[in-house]
């Protein structure tokens, strides 16, 4: 193969990136230089915050440029490498972007996949960017204990299940809020939440003050939005309310309208904290090595949604903003099976 | 004299208290049991904050009720005893109640004044729960220092112009928004504000920008509403919102909508928390002390709006939130003068 398949960005979306706004591009291999590694991509991550990435606003990195390869986390095994670092074999965590074939240099790596008798593409998952999240944002402002109760939105997807199992280890009770009748029996049967709500069927408010009646002290947010409108007022004293996504809201420019909250931060002394797991890098590993011996011990579980081949890129956020998937999106590429 | 003038709650107010929600009853003197003070009240406080005490939605104090005394610190001089800390004469800040007399437990005892070179008044704005709120704030959220900008609304009045100055000695950059030039005029001369917006007559995100190019590291909020909602947007990274007061919103049953703000958190990995310093009350005498020594130093002053007699007090609240006082509103009882 001397080409590399390559979706870039064909246009700039106007709210969730829809397929139409993604191309495919036919792009030749680049041999790495010094300082440089090559890799074959084995799997491509797919994330709701991508929306962000190719949005124009501002945001907390530049926006994904038109004609750009999307920007993407991967798995990517090496091929050839300019790095004294990297071995060919290697397989490595990195800002890879959604294309067969990358060459990038050494700062765009992540990190080595060292768990390797664990699937490599959790690395994408639950020992990646979304359980990474989750345990750092629990870690640094969530403080989950005994006696307390965390409500988790999106809770069936790979940063909820993974917050609210991780909780549960802490003591905490915990209460998922997911889409529909499977996501909420996936909550309580596979990740083991005390309790779920269906937000699509049921009025969270109402259910939220039979199953939560001593309040909610955490409130791990990932939707912002009605949900969380209905969440708000049910906070304790000291509550802690971990923004780390805006799954719910389609369109922020500007900032659709919600009830406001400084009355229900002021009287509950309670707090709201932007979470990016960008700013804790320095601890990954340690977040890592915490979350794989979870996985193995079985007291963190995960599921996948796997789609094959590059092609399946295009439309891949939309549909996690039409919530179709069970589990981390993830494009698994042909090359998988032939290198492992 | 054998009888007290009280000024009780008549009725509940839809939002900002009026002078009709209140009435004057005349009520015996009471000796003071085992346990209690009767102290003469000299100085009567009159704060935003009121408004929610009155209020029957659910807030971090029960209500008051129809018929009881109006809930208010006060500072009081001991006229008889029945607890072995208090001496008549000593100057007490207390829960003593819009009234000329207050016979109360202890626990309704702040403290004791010590700083009996200062007016005594002082202990109910710069050296009370003014000035300790905006002390506290900043020492457990803020965290105002060189290289950093704070944004403090109502920075004229009690609270925000002693966060202000407390900001300034930190080696932060100060800037005020307030009402009409009079009070920017305040903030600018008197406060030493390095810039002071007029939200009435200017636009506050332009002007933000103008003046905060750089981006706003503390937002200290005692408004919420239109205001905080052109501040947000200028968060830098990391940046605290430090939500002590709603004074600009009049009522939140049912809260208003205001621009969601769940996206500039999570972009700017921004703070929101709720302060009472009902919290820190073990900090009191430490906060105090140090606003004390700013005072006597000339790095904090403050200014003071001082109404004569207890019949001022119906009006007091409702001309707050008319925006007429220029200062920490008092209410002083002729007790003062005869007995000081």
């Amino acid at each position: 193969m001397t080409t590399s398949r390559t979706v870039v960005l064909a246009s700039r979306p106007a709210g969730v990136p829809q397929s139409f706004n993604f191309a495919i591009a036919e792009r030749p291999l680049v041999a790495p230089t010094a300082g440089k590694v090559q890799v074959r991509n084995l799997y491509l991550s797919v994330e709701p915050a991508m929306r962000g990435w190719v949005s124009a606003t501002a945001n907390y990195s530049d926006p994904v440029a038109i004609g750009d390869v999307m920007r993407s986390l991967a798995v990517g095994q090496v091929t050839d490498t300019g790095h004294p670092d990297f071995q060919v074999g290697d397989l490595l965590l990195g800002w890879f972007g959604w294309q067969e074939w990358a060459t990038v240099d050494a700062a765009q790596v992540v990190r080595r996949i060292r768990e390797t008798d664990l699937p490599s593409s959790l690395a994408l998952g639950v020992l990646g960017l979304n359980g990474v999240t989750a345990w750092l944002a629990l870690d640094t402002i969530g403080h989950p204990g005994v006696g307390q109760t965390i409500v988790v939105s999106t809770a069936a997807g790979s940063v909820g299940s993974a917050a609210g199992q991780l909780a549960k280890v802490k003591g905490a009770r915990t209460i998922g809020i997911a889409g529909g009748p499977e996501k909420v029996a996936q909550c309580l049967d596979l990740f083991g939440f005390d309790a779920a709500i269906d937000y699509r069927n049921e009025d969270v408010g109402t259910r939220l003050a039979e199953v939560a009646p001593e309040g909610v002290d955490i409130y791990f947010d990932n939707t912002a939005g009605p949900i969380s409108d209905a969440v708000v007022p049910h906070l304790n004293v000291a509550a802690r309310v971990i923004v780390c996504g805006t799954a719910s809201v389609a369109k922020w420019d500007p900032a659709p309208l919600g009830p406001r909250v400084e009355r229900h931060l002021l009287t509950k002394r309670a707090t709201m904290t932007g979470f990016l797991f960008f700013d804790h890098l320095d601890r990954l590993e340690e977040a890592v090595a915490d979350l794989a011996a979870h996985v193995r011990a079985g007291s963190v579980v995960y599921r996948e949604d796997l789609l094959d081949g590059i092609d399946q890129c295009a439309d891949a956020i939309a549909g996690l903003y039409r919530g179709e998937n069970m589990g981390k999106r993830i494009i698994r590429l042909p090359a998988d099976k032939e290198q492992q």
